[in-house]
């Protein structure tokens, strides 16, 4: 009889980077919840990543207070603090299972560090210098930290300390992937055979529109936050930019903003309904006394539908926004695990590079 | 009354690089010793930074091997172990006393690794850079590895996690304490004062020549070894290159590479003694049959105190060699004491930054 395949192990890191919104939830959250049950899953909250840029997240912050006549902000320290936490909150709201997956702090496992310095001994300059993420920063005029241009070292040993095989990325990060690859190979022609070589998985993801049309970002500033609610929500839903069709004329539900973000959420049926609306405006007219239907009524139904889908998510984060020990229990047992599998790889890896198998403790 | 100053705490990192030669003990090793006693020392084996160099050493060790017709050779990780304990041995024999120095090896304090990320995020690539001993490397054409860029940024790790005040360099290593005090700014003043800006204490050191009258290096082949004994250091004085000046004639001992090297050992009084038969090769001619002095009569003078000077050692490091236990043990307990420096660093640094004051046990 063949041997069962080994489990899949999935890994992949979450930027702790501010209020997560409904871009982020379909683009990555959603298949991360998914994928909880198809393999052996590592997620963390990379908060040593964050340090590369979280300085200009501080003086960002700064700027808004002073513009709205503030005197006092967050520190760098306690916007990484409440970032984390908020991501935390997030994932474990939205229905991240840490029975099932591993959900750790990446600073709680330091010996990421330590890896990420043995590969940096095997890996040339050259192929850090054709990082495309780090060409694209300084094009940008962005005078550039050596952790930015050393971040796909740190990455490629958060990959490569719990020996995953699978990590799920989108398409701009298919070049670390590589990159990883390269480094792992470095390392085992050098040493000996001892990360396994670690493949992408490229997940189908959707469209989400900001409320201004171009794709939904933070720093676009056209977000709809997945855990805004009343009028914070209504206002962001209610903002979302449309045509000037006339109201009572035909729309076009394949080119508006808010038809698109109805579909992540509605039924086929929902959103045969909603199109035989945009391109009949009469259409069952007597339920609204008559009158044409026009984005409004669509941003209407859009707002209820966002509103339900999250609802019982909102209601979880409350109460584990009321419970920071369970919170903090969650990631220190996950911080747990993924540091006995990291203390393994670096032990193997210590051994061969001929230093004792673990550190003085 | 004023407070009493607080011990000057002293940092020095020792490469372990193979067999130590005496331009190692006069360069370095001695002062290391005679600064035991003047404050609080931190001698530590940089053994994650010759990572950086250990497959260039593995590359020469298959060269030589191949060369003398062996059929195998040691492997990186057994260089790497045996240069390791092999300059714990040498130091230890030379004179370092744990009891007053914390001796220990880098790789078990890993601290430092997670140190160097918190520098690099707060260090521009432009420092780095304009490093010489970087700009070196790539201007002999080697093919620089990540490691050997972001080498001064560890090394800034290794002072600042023990919050060192002294760090004794040779004048090619100025630039990295520099390079040092830069780093700490930029993170006291992104995050808060955390560490002190240590000070290179530049020492004097004699010239050393090697055997054919460069600098004693071990890339040039012109080395003699501190613990060579018998035949191989009698080889290895007598081959010291002299001038063709003859037998009978007045020599000079100001530019001959057996005087400097006698004068590194013997007294005032010896050392005028023996410029005295070098300018008159016919003083007490009685003592050696009437022949005249030469060079080989010179190579026999510092042979002998080459011999004495190191017989106390070279005894100690046999007796050392054959206790393993006893020198882990000495490393294990600077080890100890060290770490536990650079866990109250980190602890500080974290909490600076908005992390946990420690990772998950």
């Amino acid at each position: 009889m063949p041997e069962a395949p080994a489990p899949r192990r999935i890994l992949s890191g979450v930027q702790p980077s501010g209020k997560l919104h409904l871009g982020n939830y379909f683009g990555a959250i959603q298949q991360h919840i998914a994928r909880q049950d198809t393999g052996e899953a590592f997620y963390f909250i990379a908060d040593y990543h964050a340090l590369t840029t979280l300085r200009e997240a501080e003086a960002r912050e700064a700027d808004a207070a002073q513009k709205a006549g503030k005197k006092t902000w967050k520190s760098a320290r306690e916007l990484l603090a409440e970032n984390v936490r908020d991501v935390a909150l997030d994932y474990l709201a939205l229905g991240l299972d840490p029975a099932k997956a591993c959900f750790y702090r990446q600073s709680d496992v330091p010996e990421v560090c330590e890896l990420a310095w043995m590969l940096a001994t095997v890996t040339g300059m050259g192929l850090l210098e054709r990082a495309h993420s780090y060409k694209d920063k300084v094009a940008q005029g962005i005078a550039p930290a050596v952790g930015l241009f050393t971040y796909p070292v740190l990455m490629a040993a958060d990959i490569l300390i719990v020996r995953s095989n699978v990590v799920p990325v989108g398409r701009d990060q298919v070049q670390h992937l590589e990159m990883t690859r390269d480094m792992a190979g470095y390392f085992n022609q050098a040493y000996g055979e001892v990360f396994p070589l670690p493949q992408e998985q490229l997940g189908e993801t959707p469209t989400v529109p900001g409320t201004d049309g171009r794709k939904m970002s933070k720093s676009y500033g056209n977000t709809i936050e997945i855990f805004a609610e009343g009028k914070a929500l209504k206002t962001a839903v209610m903002g979302i930019v449309t045509d000037s069709t006339p109201l009572e004329s035909p729309k076009n539900p394949d080119t508006c903003n808010v038809a698109t973000l109805y579909k992540l959420f509605a039924s086929a049926e929902e959103v045969a309904n909603l199109a035989a609306h945009y391109r009949d405006p009469l259409l069952n007219a007597h339920e609204r006394e008559g009158k044409p239907f026009g984005y409004g009524h669509a941003k209407q139904l859009l707002l209820k539908k966002i509103d339900g889908y999250f609802a019982d998510a909102r209601q979880r984060r409350k109460e584990l926004l009321a419970d920071p020990t369970r919170v903090e229990a969650v990631l220190k047992a996950g911080a747990a695990k993924a540091r006995a599998e990291a203390v393994k790889t670096m032990e193997l890896v210590r051994q061969r590079v001929g230093m004792l198998p673990r550190p003085v403790a």
